[in-house]
């Protein structure tokens, strides 16, 4: 295979045409260097606590990244081919031989973001200008391990280099947040810190359930046996989460559904779900009254709540069965926001003092949902484009179907959503091009002035973000 | 903040490069200037009866606009500071300071339809020439009350200046039409003329159901506690509406779904909802046998139907109950036409004397429901995009989406479907210019000739409505 | 009506400007000489058995095309006008003047894949150089029927001069294959083979199930009223269109479903579908188990197996009780795959000898379903743009839509579905000119390279369909 170089043009994305391309690179331009916020992630804070190197390229960006690993298991190769150790115990690739494979099939990725923010972090994380490919395996592979061992790839490093000015991680209710009490101590809470996300507390199809409400009890001196013990537990571990600096919960449910129960059912549904006898309805039931109740909590403690509804996780049981969570197996189904949130913006949805930031994985529900509720509701804003839609086509897509109902300002800027470190400033770049892209054709057909579409690209890079999720004030 | 100018580019959203805004320009060219056939809206007939000067700003722009308020309301501002009166009687702001809110806020909306709406009443209404903001506002208010007191600022001086040939508003059942009366008595019946929306006596899901269709007993001497008495002074009241020049009728239904009952079930269904011992299932099925019925009654009277299903109205319940209805609050839902539609298609979807057109808010039904619907039945025609969807981008995506199956003369032309008055022109005006736009990318792709697009365009823009609603005809 | 020419810009479909365009017919040039695979469609095999001429336009074009004559049944055109043979034996028009009536409403067509299709047919294959309208109706006849005549429009010269490489009809699965089996003996059996669809034993909501079931008793010699039996007798009839060279199977199911049941609940299930009591319910999982049972047997013998779900047939019951099936009568409706597969896939679906194609006329599931099923199960393979979405805005949706989560890999090329023999070649050109204009765009904006868009144009036109059915390799 001949030598390909690893270019990156510098208008990249911006537009089809010389025209509304120069309009982009002028937007572009405002927003490029501007910090990243980063308010909603997966990075791992212990990274940054610890501060020591990462090891080698197949451990650092292929085993964790379930979009490339889906990508390739969809094609036939066997995850431990791939160097993912399975819960089995099954024999392995060497973490060698595993970026050999991924190399040689690095022409699947054409046309998925992955490949960009890839492309990217090769080109201007590690300074490599050849293009990934069988050949050039065991060149990339001995660069990144190299590189990996200055000092200017270790976690902090990498966050001063990319200018991040904040970034939270995800952490469940049960966890002690050892790592970020560490960076508060060294003076790194403010700017590295954690999310609230309950998920294993109120989500009794988990098999640890019981168990997690169990340990509930015990960490806060609450009987979360009982309904207003365990609501009390729950807001208690929210405290301490705040007491790091946390501004936001987050909560991964199936379906939006939201309910607002009498206290007599959620103590009934309480201990149903505890007993392990609920139904599967009473179990979608329980989460429902649960972002409810973490609404209200909202009320009180001020945490932003953000909703990362309807996903079917583990779709797959094998791999799920053999691999665990968290393979590439998750499938977007079709939801209902309309209904679903209801009963929570009965109770609270018009308290100025909620946000409520909502995703989706069913573009279907922008235009028709998303759009009309936030334009409506004052506790309700739009996340960007997630998962799946966290791509060129999927930010113009939501930009087109969101804007003209809900305006520029019910949404809350970019969320790069990602355990890939390295990865975070390709996928910020992206979204800053994408949006100068949209905002550069709307110029372009004089609905926009440039100097308006500069402001508006402003806010969508760094203010929307910064706002939304308290960081222009203090402690909250 | 500065005083910016208010320009409206001649070439506005016809397109993003030189090449296609040439031929959109073209396109554009032959439909600018072709009189306003505006079938479905929501004007106030008494306005052209009257003939009385509008007030001021707030009164005219902002409070009975709830696409305005919406977006607003979205953004924490309450709707009494916008000079909306509470239902429970809350001290409101005065007509000039909740238009200062409205200009401070201004920047909300760009990107919205509304802005582009609004822009084009200032300065092509109102000849204004500077963009409203916090600065603006008083200059604003201030020139918008003069004009509105000079002659060529009455309701019919609008119409003719705005080159209206026809305009139809809407009422329901047991509206006297008194103001259409007084406009049929002065030769203005043939241009402004209603609707027949029988919402009012056919919803049970109103709490005035029971007492209006009792109203509607006594109006047309039926009994209308029978089916058949009930279904006699609905023909009753089609007839009187039929008698003012009136040419539509319009639904507004929850879903589309339709019935189609034995006698003796829809007796005992009517009785049920009468006594409102109706379960919500049986008020669904009385309205989908409605609509049927009413397909039924245009075979003989040869009123045009209109279905505009698929809205929540009034989700939020406190607004609601704090400030009435039409204030912003409705959702869209998904919707089943292709189920729903079929007991009404089974009975007179293949009758030639009947026109039927759709509406929706759930795009996701264009291309697999209502195109492939619309291209086969010959009653089905397609109306344009609508509420939220009538925006530039969701113009496109109508068009994109509907074309290639349904073809152009399987829909209907533009409908304005407000009641914002002066936004009408600027309403037609922007979807001439998006039809040019969506012509002229086909033009370019050789897809279609210019001369081609150039007809179609005419009849999108003029000859579709006229045809559809039966105004190239004489009296129906 | 003035003479217009027919022409067919070399530009047509590959861009709206300058600059993207030149990209696009350079990518175009890679493929445009490439010959056809057309691996699924619904030709006659008995059209190249017997290589006998083809009648006139209207028994050719207009009768069999339920694209055509739906558009002209939705503007309120008779079938019997159109030429089509009734049930009831009503009188119908003859063909001269049934052409005659479609060539008038030819501008009905404007914007629709059918007038591509056929402006091609009419230019590029009957040499035709004016549009079809009114006044050229005749000369259309009468050219064509001419052309007709001679060798070069005989079915096998046919495919010779469209460089058809593969073409695959459709038989249903009690087909004793009397052409193929010709066509074999003559040495053309690799070329024009069959596709086993089974929905006609497989589907009790058909009328003729029961006989068909036992039809296939009596062809297969098995007991088909036994659960063991009627499975070793679809064994069978697969191992006959194998043995014919068939190398898929194809099913149209009303929706997605699939399930995995024990073996007594499918013994008792066929029983009550074979006895017809069974409920709308137990039918549906009849054939959700069928779904399962084929991609068990695609293990063994091989098919790649093909889903085409989703399509209310016959949702007209006036047209199907008056002219039976395949009108243009059959509406999408939405559809659920991430549920609907996920007992087939649980079963089968990390089987690397299973290939399963799946197509959809509800376009939301692209980004929601579609895509990340596809680019996850290593089974699970995207077909095209389907039917109604087969269009040039269409396959932009799809591409846009698909390719950032499945890539292009997980896509199987072009199928054109058709039993349009002289609209194969259109739509294949059509095909790989959006193809070129989708690449050309992610080259214009730097998202891929020339030369990488030029190759995967190829594996699209190409390569990916040979590789996907298996014409790559021997015999199955």
């Amino acid at each position: 295979m001949a030598e390909q170089l690893l270019e990156l043009h510098p208008d990249r994305f911006l537009g089809t045409t010389p025209e509304s391309t120069a309009i982009a690179r002028e937007i572009y331009a405002a927003t490029r260097e501007l910090p990243i916020i980063s308010p909603h992630g997966h990075t791992d804070a212990a990274w940054f606590a610890d501060n020591r190197p990462f090891s080698n390229a197949t451990e650092l960006l292929l085993v964790p990244d379930h979009y490339v690993l889906r990508m390739l298991y969809s094609q036939g190769f066997d995850l431990s081919s791939l160097g993912v150790e399975s819960l089995t115990g099954d024999e392995i690739a060497a973490p060698r031989a595993a970026w050999r494979l991924f190399a040689a099939n690095y022409h699947l990725f054409l046309g998925t973001p992955c490949r960009i923010w890839l492309d990217h972090v090769f080109h201007e994380v590690f300074g490599l200008d050849i293009v990934l490919n069988e050949d050039s395996a065991d060149h990339y592979y001995a660069h990144i391990e190299g590189a990996l061992q200055m000092a200017e790839y270790l976690p902090r490093a990498i966050l001063d280099r990319f200018a991040v000015e904040r970034i939270a991680t995800t952490e469940g209710a049960l966890d002690p947040l050892l790592s970020h009490q560490r960076l508060h101590r060294e003076g790194l809470g403010e700017r590295i810190l954690s999310t609230f996300r309950p998920d294993d507390v109120v989500d009794p199809d988990r098999i640890d359930f019981a168990a997690n409400v169990a340990a509930l009890g015990e960490l806060t001196g609450e009987d979360t046996q009982t309904w207003a013990g365990y609501l009390q537990a729950l807001r208690s571990r929210r405290e301490f989460f705040k007491s790091l600096g946390v501004r936001a919960s987050d909560h991964g449910h199936p379906s939006a559904a939201t309910a607002d129960l009498d206290v007599a059912t959620c103590e009934r549904l309480l201990r149903r779900c505890l007993s392990g006898e609920a139904t599967s309805e009473e179990r979608e039931l329980f989460r429902a009254q649960m972002l409810t109740e973490m609404a209200s909590m909202s009320l009180d403690d001020g945490l932003v709540m953000q909703l990362h509804p309807g996903s079917v996780r583990n779709h797959n049981s094998y791999l799920h069965r053999t691999f665990g969570p968290d393979k590439g197996a998750d499938i977007p189904c079709a939801i209902d926001f309309v209904n679903g949130l209801r009963p929570l913006l009965d109770r609270v949805g018009n308290d100025p003092r909620l946000t409520l930031i909502l995703f989706t994985l069913d573009e279907s529900t922008y235009a028709r949902e998303l759009a009309p509720l936030a334009g409506h509701y004052p506790c309700l804003k739009l996340g960007p484009p997630w998962w799946f839609h966290d791509s060129p086509e999927g930010m113009l897509r939501f930009r087109q179907q969101t804007t003209e109902t809900a305006g520029f300002y019910n949404t809350v800027g970019f969320n790069d959503d990602t355990r890939a470190l390295l990865s975070i400033p390709a996928r910020h770049d992206l979204a800053r091009r994408m949006d100068a892209r949209f905002l550069a054709d709307w110029v372009a057909q004089h609905r926009l002035t440039l100097e308006q579409a500069s402001g508006i690209a402003i806010d969508l890079a760094y203010g929307l973000a910064k706002r939304a999720y308290g960081f222009d004030r203090g402690r909250i």
